[in-house]
């Protein structure tokens, strides 16, 4: 089902600090970038920019994915799960999605399983 | 690079309840299938059995993916991120992984941007 951008925001259940998880993942690839928080204005200003922008828990801050690195994510689609309390959003990602400068923040750190 | 199970476990920052949130992924097909939580115990009984196991936040209690479904998740492979904050789990999906029956939990609700 396709929703409005403020209906698909009315939906969602927040934490307690008023964010959500956001697993971003890639168009194309379908690689796993990243989790991300949003909160409503975090949301709003995606939707409406189509330019993910999250909610930074270290700085608290919003934060425009891509401000000062110029590593961009151009929102393309937007889903919730059946618990409403996580966003998934693909996007088109423009250089490294990892601070570290890795195309994912997921690349380094892998188990060995027995 | 590549860490036995404790040492992965044992890198881990957990959230003030202990858990930590888990994308997981469908090997193969890359379908995000849900987001969920785990805690240590959680993640030791994952690694040992490959059987993913999660924390449920609501009934308080861990939770075998698929005890009662018959949806099992078997654990191909886990990553953790760059802040060692979320976890990915690569699974074969058995069956839908939503509760709902359908193959993802992110299937019934878009956005429809402008």
């Amino acid at each position: 089902m396709s929703e409005t951008a403020q209906d698909f925001i009315a939906a969602l259940t927040f934490n307690s600090d008023g964010l959500i998880p956001v697993v971003v993942q890639e168009q194309g690839t379908k690689d796993v970038l990243m989790l991300a928080w949003m909160n409503v204005e975090a949301l709003e200003l995606t939707f409406a920019t189509k330019a993910a922008t999250y909610w930074s828990r270290s700085r608290n801050e919003i934060w425009v994915k891509g401000a000062t690195s110029g590593n961009t994510q151009q929102v393309v689609d937007a889903f919730y799960d059946c618990d409403a309390d996580t966003v998934l959003l693909t996007v088109i990602q423009q250089g490294g999605a990892c601070h570290t400068g890795a195309h994912t923040c997921f690349a380094q750190h892998q188990v060995e399983l027995p």
